[in-house]
């Protein structure tokens, strides 16, 4: 089992945090990972919260591309609707080979009615222009000679992509799923998969069934680090702890249904990616004592999820360092197994 | 007087240098500019070349944040046509918050007729397509509320731009022009300029004098670092080097010529903002001793000009130890000053 984090940096309104202040606190934050061995990080995109989470996430990694040294750079996720696919692709491209082939590029449809409101697009239309993007992706990346796009939203004439990415042939794609439909659509395809941080261990172990089955049955072959499961982390010492833990993990809860739902609506509860799980059950968080979290994470494992993507609210590198200390030794054999396969 | 680089990584087709290897050795090479105390550096932005130039500006000036602590990092330039104006907004904003306000903006209109074929954009809308990106650029950094655009190319409804940029109200803006009319209007609308490495010193200080002067008839505040003047650079110590450098430089020219031409086209003469000068006139390239290249500084000089973008053909470390080393000295009662201008 090996572990990376999942988050962006953003400033709480009325703190008195500057975005700067926050962005920087972040960046270092994420740096300390890599030193502690993290295995990569997942970055959010989104735009126009008011809260300044990460807009131009790819800008931010090739930052990180220059301050860290072995952790993967991942999207968590590049809505392809908002973007125009050739300097997407460009732009991946790039922070892959600043970066030395660490990119894990993160691929959504979009979800956040307020986003596609504030962009003027129709959420009807996110599914052919998400198509149409990653025709055109795969194509820039994957095209030996000059090529031509005249499709129904973008038009492109006799064009090369450069700089080629490091990695062959491509960045690995991975996508949110949480629907049946959407993980075994995910496997069949031959993307990566994300789980969200909402599900309850037991449907974790579900979902990757499905995808692993789903991929296999594509001609695909199945590994660990080929999904990776999102999960909330509080380490907690004592009751009190646990207690505020728990108020803040409602909090956070809340904040999500509300961001992305928008002012005055009521749709977050729809199936979509990262949105379709039951929110009541609480063992979908590792919250506990450092015994408490390693029996959480022995059940994810005996489940087949090898890839432990960390959520820490506390945002804080000792928190970080708590958990390299002494949580992430009850999986030593299996990080370094788990590296190896990754070649 | 103070001295920047103005370029970007490339790769020589058939050389048998990769992407990554070009980018690597590029970066290495901004870094010990950094190092040796130069200024800032602008780096090209080109599409579908063929060689590779940069594509991603953004993305690598956002690496270089990270491996750099003084120098301006510069976009020469961004090609408005191309981009989403509020995506652009952001990854400017971001950037500048990465590099602790360090942003050169560099934006322009295009003029490379194949790159306005390649992204199927006709170029009679350049101007309109300009204008509108501006536009938008501008509300997205200096609105104090949400904001929603609705102009003939772009619809945003109800948005705020986050982060932040550092600089305010926002990072300067610069724009390439040559033609009088061009360079007078960069001054009356407040732009910082970049001249080109084609025209010959008094056409330079030509150029600086109209700048300066429509600039402060507008209410504008002149000073020597709003112009980069761009400038060739070899140094030579032998009359078989100094030849070997004007071969070189012919090619050079000659390379210009055609990028911007295009297959099979003749265009390149035509006034632009960076191709109408006489070619021929090679005083315009600093290819000498290093007590030549000081006289023809001094010249540069003492018409006005303050900021010198270098342009090494050379890419070498050695080159720009040696141009610190020999040259700069005789600068650097004037290079303090205009430190502390911009201050």
């Amino acid at each position: 089992m090996k572990f990376g984090l999942f988050g962006g940096a953003k400033t709480t309104p009325g703190s008195g945090v500057g975005d700067s202040q926050s962005y920087h606190k972040f960046l270092d934050y994420v740096q300390a990972a890599d030193d502690l061995d993290y295995a990569g990080i997942f970055l959010v995109e989104h735009h126009f919260t008011g809260q300044s989470q990460v807009s131009a996430s790819l800008n931010l990694l090739s930052y990180l591309a220059a301050r860290t040294r072995r952790m993967r750079l991942g999207t968590a996720v590049v809505v392809l609707p908002w973007h125009n696919p050739v300097l997407l692709a460009e732009q991946v491209a790039t922070l892959d080979l600043l970066s030395n082939g660490r990119v894990d590029f993160g691929v959504g449809k979009g979800y956040r009615d307020n986003e596609f409101e504030s962009f003027c697009i129709p959420k009807e239309e996110a599914t052919e222009r998400f198509d149409e993007c990653m025709e055109i992706l795969r194509k820039s990346w994957t095209s030996s000679n000059r090529f031509s796009h005249h499709g129904k939203r973008w038009h492109f004439e006799n064009i090369v992509v450069e700089p080629r990415p490091v990695q062959t042939p491509h960045p690995p794609f991975w996508m949110g799923a949480g629907s049946r439909e959407g993980i075994a659509r995910a496997g069949r395809e031959g993307f990566n998969l994300l789980l969200d941080q909402l599900a309850p261990i037991e449907l974790c172990v579900d979902r990757v069934a499905i995808y692993r089955k789903a991929l296999e049955e594509a001609g695909g072959t199945y590994h660990g680090a080929r999904v990776g499961c999102t999960r909330a982390l509080m380490i907690v010492r004592s009751e009190e702890e646990r207690q505020k833990a728990f108020a803040m993990r409602r909090r956070t809860l809340e904040a999500i249904g509300a961001l992305a739902r928008g002012p005055g609506a009521e749709r977050y509860l729809q199936p979509s990616s990262f949105a379709d799980a039951d929110l009541a059950k609480e063992n979908a968080a590792l919250i506990g004592t450092p015994d408490e979290i390693i029996r959480q994470l022995k059940q994810l494992q005996s489940g087949g999820v090898e890839y432990v993507l960390l959520i820490d609210a506390s945002g804080n590198v000792e928190t970080l360092r708590r958990f390299a200390e002494e949580i992430m030794p009850s999986f030593a054999e299996t990080t370094r197994t788990l590296s190896a396969v990754r070649g």
